[in-house]
């Protein structure tokens, strides 16, 4: 049955039936807005929206990953600022003749990947458009801690990463060429592993700065920089590459630091901590806060391509 | 100057200096998520999406004007819960060749909207696409009160409307035809005037249900009996349509009661509260809560058409 038979409020039903509840909810969807839990006395909010053809291709990606992803993509930068996510909203547009089962996919992706954190789907808005599009925002909960930005790095932190990092980019790669393996590397793209609960971790661990790597390492990196006026240098030996990047670099003819210092879409989290700390094992220690500006490896500039300009 | 040309960096800047900042905000735009106050320790959150050519069109509308009507489309929905809007978040996907005036306009628009009740654009999204779209979320604080929601209307309560009615319907099938006056109309439709403390307000009085009248009074006070299990007659002769409105409807052929019950866009404010109750002037009573179900005109059947479905 397409979107256009079920009509907007058919749409709506099947959508909503599939979303869970979440101890944060107090009111769900159905009517005029959501009523969500802020027992902090503040609430963390970021959106994140999603174009067909520009951040996914229904060819490349089932509407579950596509639900995941841009689920994903707002989960973690409310982890960022050191906060829990407890709640998303969903504006999907979609072409008439789209198959509802396609809604009622990235439905059940979308609340998968909140669940994953204990949020739930709340609310939303559907509408028709020529562009398949998906406009997600986030909400979270801080807990009592202050908020992690992006301004607070100092000379002398060190810089970590929590999560993977190049696999997407390799994954998105892979597939642009026509291929469907390495199953580890297209998978990560279709699916992110968002490590969410090292967000309020890195927070309680005193973290200086934080951000959600989505454009590629060193253009995310460089928003630190530039917010905190200071330098950020990468370490290139502090990656660990999987064989099957490795393997797929060479077969692909890429330099595999394209994929790990300027390949989005792992949401791996980069956070500052003050020299010294004693971190857990997931947070790799991969470069350190200097005087000066901008980003750096091996203290030279990069030369190898940085990140994405959603205009270009 | 193109998006394409001013990139997404220079896009978002543009528009996050057009941005004030509100009492609520403690953390605006510029990090991967926005900080707000929720004294309350509850958030309502609400999102709606606009669409070319389906929610607007840019030879009818100015950027500032669709500014006002997609914040005042979701700002009204906080307004409907009993709540007081706090901040808006933008997912805003554009077309690389319109001119970045043009999103200037519309961040101006959706930020004088937004400072009527004191709240601000605290965070967002830009892509390119070929589909101009704005999804906008709103967020909005209780203030102690219970949420006011769809199901609480009962038998013998009186049916209250506040802030204009059909007139937005009215300025659309002006602008269809062709038209460019009566002003009255073509404005309304234009900039939708939401009486926002109205909603805070009915709380205060007691309203055992409320709706945003988004998409038609009628089809709008469905939802209402069909939440609550209840009736609802509305009597035709509790509208008094404007002069400008009687004229354009004779002018053009159209009954006026369709744009009156059946016309989007203004966003009144349809509140239900318990018979007995006082209502200031601005809240006009236009029915009534029965045993039974539907809505009803006169105590008749409507056929003159029932709103939207974004989908047909």
């Amino acid at each position: 049955m397409s979107i256009a038979e079920a009509g907007e409020f058919g749409l709506i039903g099947r959508i909503v039936s599939r979303l869970g509840s979440g101890s944060a909810t107090l009111l769900g969807p159905g009517d005029d807005a959501a009523v969500v839990r802020a027992a902090d006395g503040r609430v963390v909010a970021s959106t994140d929206v999603l174009v067909e053809g520009r951040h996914f291709r229904r060819d490349w990606c089932g509407p579950e990953d596509i639900g995941h992803r841009a689920a994903a993509a707002n989960l973690a930068d409310i982890a960022a600022m050191g906060a829990t996510p407890t709640a998303l909203l969903v504006a999907l547009c979609v072409p008439t003749g789209l198959d509802v089962t396609w809604a009622e996919g990235l439905a059940d992706g979308l609340s998968a990947e909140a669940g994953l954190v204990g949020a739930t789907v709340v609310g939303g808005d559907t509408s028709a458009s020529p562009t398949l599009t998906i406009a997600v925002t986030a909400l979270g909960d801080l807990g009592g801690v202050a908020p992690v930005r992006r301004d607070g790095a100092r000379p002398g932190d060190v810089v970590a990463l929590c999560g993977r990092i190049g696999y997407a980019a390799a994954g998105l790669t892979v597939l642009s060429r026509g291929f469907r393996t390495p199953k580890l590397l297209v998978d990560a793209y279709r699916r992110p592993d968002v490590r969410y609960p090292a967000g309020p971790e890195a927070a309680r661990l005193g973290a200086t700065s934080m951000i959600d790597v989505s454009d590629g390492l060193l253009q995310d990196l460089g928003h630190i920089a530039e917010a905190s006026v200071v330098g950020i240098d990468v370490r290139r030996d502090s990656f660990e590459p999987p064989a099957q990047m490795l393997d797929a670099a060479k077969a692909l003819g890429v330099d595999p630091y394209v994929w790990l210092l300027a390949g989005g879409d792992d949401h791996p989290l980069a956070a500052t901590f003050p020299p010294g700390v004693t971190l857990p094992e997931h947070w790799r220690v991969i470069g350190s806060v200097l005087d000066g500006a901008g980003v750096t490896v091996d203290r030279k500039p990069w030369t190898g391509g940085t990140g994405w300009d959603h205009f270009r």
